[in-house]
């Protein structure tokens, strides 16, 4: 399922980063960053999210000169059960609300919604919100986390922060051309500390049904960025593409896992993960040199493994799943 | 953020409920009933659910003569969480897929995004499904469940089963004319065993909102359905519209929470609710009386706790969401 888009524009983003983010190798692109602890003034981990998901779209407004009435819809989802803090979120907006899930894919899900929405005109513009929290995250997936347990090198660390987009119908430099919707794809992974070997099929798979279904090739694209395979999975994909679909994508190739962070410096193992990974990356360092035309054309790919721990316990496998969002600079 | 489709139809439908729901009154109108445990011959609720929503895609699938490579995108969500029912009856579908997320709302949100889609042109047809499990949702929301604990009155009771509807450009006599897009309301409420209470606001305001922009009265609908306030949410909310919008829907209205079950006989407390209770209502019963014509336009409601108990816990008042989807018959 591949579409192509008319009418589809990214006007501008928010980004609010934590402590590990803002000391990483994209901290100036950032609109703001907390750098003290990880409760941002809140007395929850879960509240501290909420209130990062929330500035990111407050930034995004501001930067746009609109008020959140101006926005026909907002977008949003997260990785904590019930995506409450995309709802806690959505409650102080008072604007027609989508919650959705694709794990660390979500940004990418919500970006093709939205688009989608645009090209039909039902609205003029949306927003697309997301967020995670490292701590909140370790609280709800590993808990009871003991002291002293490490992880292997091939773990990846949730990142901290909210992040958002405004797709708008108004024309601005940077359009979406065209998108394709990824597929649930599992291929029997089961180590919860390795999801890049997880996610690596699914964003092979759409990536090459995206370039398939558009008829282009690599070198139609300046970067393809997958969020957030890690520094493993990075060399998974790059294996993985060359042996099932005999292409060479390593020249333009990069990970948002392993740009969030500096994995060589900082205590991340495999890199940056969570769904504000990818879309820090995109909607920070991206979107400017989208803006300041050093890249002409980007393919970007949140990937997401759609496990929980309850089925893991279960030893079922772990499906994944990547959406591929084409961006182009007029 | 109410929208008009002229080229989106429902083609039919897949049901399958579990013992309570197939010893309700609308027994007669399930595709399928499981009547003799929980298990569905599957070793864990989970895995249970899951076999329920697969099964609910693959009934409607056999019901229009169709392979699952013939639908162009699944839309998913359920109450579990990380949404893994849904996420894993994809896995076994080599088809796009979107996970959603509104709670019991989820059909609704499902169906909205499925008819942009096919009106944007971007598809031809998608399906939209959803599942819930009593005892699998027990587990997950009130573990540990101590014996002897019993519930208010105003509780309600976790539908089990699986359901989807097949979304189409294919004229058929049942079309998608409107719908309205809910808003993330909180009015304050903090009783998680009064999800009534807490939902009927946003159902009154995703009525009042769809009424007004399509310029409709309630004299333009046969019926309008809520799913799933319950019997004491289902006054909340005649009163609250009475009060609010000077608006009696009494005569048109009804709950799926109140028809998915007899809440006179069988031991449900206030009526069902989980995202499968008002799909299995709207998807069995409702879908049949508009083919036979007995209803020439509905207007369905599907309501949506967004709490986490991880939020309640912090003290924090319960938001909900519904939206508005309105079916005519041609």
């Amino acid at each position: 399922m591949t579409n192509t888009y008319k009418r589809v524009y990214i006007k501008d983003t928010g980004t609010v980063a934590g402590i590990y983010e803002g000391n990483g190798p994209l901290k100036k692109y950032f609109d703001k960053v907390y750098s003290r602890d990880f409760y941002f003034g809140k007395n929850s981990f879960e509240k501290a999210e909420i209130k990062v998901q929330k500035e990111a779209i407050e930034i995004l407004l501001s930067k746009v000169g609109m008020e959140i009435s101006d926005i026909d819809l907002l977008i949003g989802g997260d990785l904590l059960n019930q995506i409450t803090v995309s709802s806690y979120t959505a409650r102080d907006f008072d604007i027609p609300f989508f919650g959705i899930y694709n794990a660390c894919a979500t940004s990418g899900e919500g970006i093709i919604i939205g688009a989608n929405f645009i090209e039909s005109k039902s609205i003029n513009n949306c927003i697309v919100a997301t967020s995670s929290h490292n701590m909140g995250a370790e609280k709800q997936f590993r808990n009871p986390t003991e002291y002293g347990t490490p992880k292997p090198e091939t773990a990846t660390f949730t990142a901290t922060g909210g992040a958002s987009c405004l797709l708008t119908s108004e024309k601005t430099d940077i359009r979406i051309d065209s998108t394709t919707v990824g597929k649930v794809i599992d291929k029997g992974v089961t180590d919860v500390n390795h999801m890049g070997a997880v996610m690596a099929p699914a964003a092979a798979d759409v990536i090459y049904r995206h370039l398939t279904n558009t008829k282009r090739s690599i070198k139609d694209y300046d970067l393809i960025l997958t969020g957030d395979l890690g520094k493993f999975g990075k060399e998974i994909l790059i294996n993985y593409m060359k042996k099932e679909y005999k292409m060479d994508i390593s020249s333009i190739y990069n990970d948002c896992g392993t740009m969030l962070f500096d994995t060589t410096k900082q205590p991340v193992l495999a890199g940056g993960s969570g769904p504000v990974c990818s879309a820090l990356v995109n909607f920070s360092y991206v979107f400017e040199m989208l803006k300041k035309k050093k890249y002409k054309r980007v393919l970007i790919v949140p990937t997401g493994a759609l496990f929980s721990p309850t089925l893991v316990f279960q030893k079922e496998s772990i499906p994944a799943i990547a959406h591929a969002v084409s961006l182009e600079v007029l």
